[in-house]
């Protein structure tokens, strides 16, 4: 008897069909399955798995489950990027503009973040002035203008995904990769991109703990791609420290425009070119992989993707005049702390990081907590790197009330300096996993 | 995070403490764990399953949910009976005065019916004026009088039992060994008995498909009963057929009292004894298995049993003028029909004349549903029996609405008449479990 039987299909380790999986969906949404059932089906799919014909079922019924965006009215490919979320991760910021400045349209629709700091549109919004609510005409306008807007996720894109996230989140069935691969593609499907470039981080900032896990989670999302028709193509990067050097909403905008200026940090740096490399070729404004990184590398040089994302900005009503002039973070109180030690760099604890962060107001909790945009932590040293007694760590923006001493040595705890240097060092980019 | 960590505990594999268990029991009966975190642990439990020390757990922690049954005013050792259920199981409408009759107390909770025909408690009220629902005081107090009493089960006895039995009906959790045998154990425990008869089904009538199902059912539950300090032992029956001869509420009182007239079946009476032996036995009424079976065969033959039973119903305001004058159904239309065919019977398909009487009115769709009295089949023939043509081969009676004539028919395709004995008969009773 539906929908017990499309439980017990998947509790026997039976392939559902693409009917069964799309009805399932279907219902769910219309409230006409309840929660408890499909609690009982996720943890079904978590324990007996997927293949991949049905995780691409799963990913398109939730994609069609509410709005799809229409960008037929925008010429060219358009290539979407999605990263499944680090520490100091402010690539979107960066590449988004380099991109565009390239050709390849941008027309994104970002998450707010649920963690350590917040998403994309919560930096966006640290812009005095900067809308993050631009109406379908408006937003498809702007791309066809100059090339690249980017929204806050309409709630009614996916809504699917929406209500079994919230519910894997309660029962236990988040770690699943059919499911997550799901979660994420659905997203980007019904954004409607013609094509997806995937930062998929591991480490211990991340949320796949292990490079294999993360190249799993690949592998089924470029799957997915493939079954799906919207070409895709995964960077598997290590999270085992923070990507960039600013965790902070406003503090990675002005990271994000220092490297755009040219002065990006090593890791940020070449996570920016493998994944802009991709977004080149897949949007056809690049031949090779040589080429498209030369493209970036040019562009950040000759200050055309900084220009791009000033005028971006202006287009959204943000205030533009501190940019390139003047830092846009102006914090209540700064600390400012130096080693106490000469040696190397060996760790830096980038979940920890975060946590610190988030205590300072840079994240959320729960998803109705705001965001306080211009707290953080600001690292003047990138893990492996050399470090002498006096030099700066780093700095803290606190608000009013906080404890700078007290939240300065916890931040201190997380940078392990030795006498040596690191034995086991991880490349920042490991692999690019394509069709 | 609680509840979530004992979800991921059981998804994971691990083996749950019993103060997890008993919390998660606890927590979901108060409503602090919801129905989709409870079914997501139960489809965890379903793939992972559990120890005998975890299922052990779970039924202490579901028996002690609500109310638990006091029964140390009534002297002796208590001995509750259950079936799994099946077709035509008239067993402790037999079983419990013949008990009795010896000494052993039955101090008796027993169910309504959901399928094919009513439960003992729907039996029980065909018969005109028969109260069962007493106060706990009369209850106990008739116990101590006349050593027996069978009233419905209360619905604060185990309610945990109650809310997660709704919940996998709804989610494809129900067929899972350690859920089953929770299920039943938490209620007879909480019942307070003191040792406990099961006689566990197995075949196309009976909710175990296969006799292997049912042996490893029975020793879960046996199990459960060592470690819980309740003496279990499990009674392996057939159910390829079905058990007695009557399918239909006051049909099957009918049938009781005819076997406790020393007029019952073939395999009713050899489980009825095998049932009785083990309870006498358990009961300390018997020392031994031979012992027991004579003392059950000699309550019938003296009438003993059939007056403990008039006595019973008489003490729970039942009318007894009937009781071995005439029979107690009397329905508005009977249609009797004869075989067309000799040879042997060598198949009768219990469930799909289970289905028959269901639709004439004898069982219950939803629990809602009150079921009709005297409608339902009598069967003149056992399987295996020897027939002739014109031999009548069962009596349908059915309500003013029924179209006799179709159910006649439907009834008779059930019935296989072949030219040969079957060659594979099997034993009604296969096996006794005990610790």
């Amino acid at each position: 008897m539906w929908p017990i039987d499309c439980i017990e299909h998947k509790r026997d380790g039976l392939v559902l069909t693409a009917s069964e999986i799309d009805r399932f969906i279907h219902d769910y949404t219309q409230g006409k399955i309840t929660d408890y059932q499909a609690a009982a089906w996720l943890m079904a799919v978590y324990l007996n798995g997927m293949t991949a014909e049905e995780t691409t079922e799963l990913t398109k019924a939730m994609s069609h489950s509410g709005d799809v965006v229409d960008l037929s009215s925008v010429s060219g490919i358009k290539v979407d990027k999605h990263s499944t979320g680090g520490i100091a991760d402010t690539t979107t910021l960066i590449v988004a503009p380099l991109v565009a400045a390239a050709g390849v349209p941008v027309a994104k629709m970002s998450g707010r973040g649920l963690g350590f700091t917040g998403g994309t549109i919560d930096k966006l919004e640290s812009i005095p002035g900067f809308r993050t609510e631009l109406t379908q005409t408006e937003f498809l306008e702007q791309v066809r203008r100059i090339g690249i807007s980017v929204i806050g996720q309409s709630a009614k894109i996916a809504p699917a995904d929406k209500l079994l996230y919230a519910l894997r989140d309660a029962t236990g069935t988040v770690a699943s990769i059919p499911l997550i691969a799901s979660s994420i593609m659905s997203k980007k499907i019904a954004s409607g991109a013609d094509a997806i470039v995937l930062d998929v981080k591991y480490g211990d900032g991340a949320f796949m703990k292990t490079c294999e896990e993360a190249r799993k989670l690949a592998h089924t999302m470029v799957q997915i791609g493939k079954l799906a028709h919207r070409p895709t193509t995964a960077v598997i990067t290590s999270m085992e420290a923070p990507l960039g050097t600013a965790i902070g909403n406003s503090l990675e905008v002005d990271e994000a425009v220092e490297a755009l200026s040219g002065h990006g940090g090593k890791r940020l740096m070449t996570v920016v070119e493998a994944i802009g490399t991709q977004m080149l070729v897949m949007g056809q404004k690049a031949k090779t992989e040589a080429e498209g990184r030369k493209r970036i590398q040019q562009l950040v040089a000759s200050g055309a993707g900084l220009a791009k994302f000033k005028q971006f900005v202006g287009a959204q009503h943000g205030s533009v005049s501190w940019i390139g002039k003047r830092p846009l973070t102006k914090a209540p109180k700064v600390f400012t702390a130096v080693s106490t030690e000469s040696g190397y760099i060996t760790a830096i604890h980038g979940r920890a990081l975060g946590a610190v962060a988030m205590t300072m107001g840079a994240g959320r909790a729960r998803k109705e907590d705001t965001v306080d945009p211009v707290v953080g932590i600001r690292l003047f040293k990138e893990v492996y790197d050399e470090i002498h007694a006096g030099e700066v760590l780093f700095t803290l923006y606190g608000n009013a009330r906080a404890d700078m001493q007290t939240l300065a040595q916890q931040c201190a705890d997380q940078i392990i300096v030795e006498a040596t240097p690191c034995r086991d060092q991880k490349p920042v980019v490991s692999e690019i996993i394509t069709e």
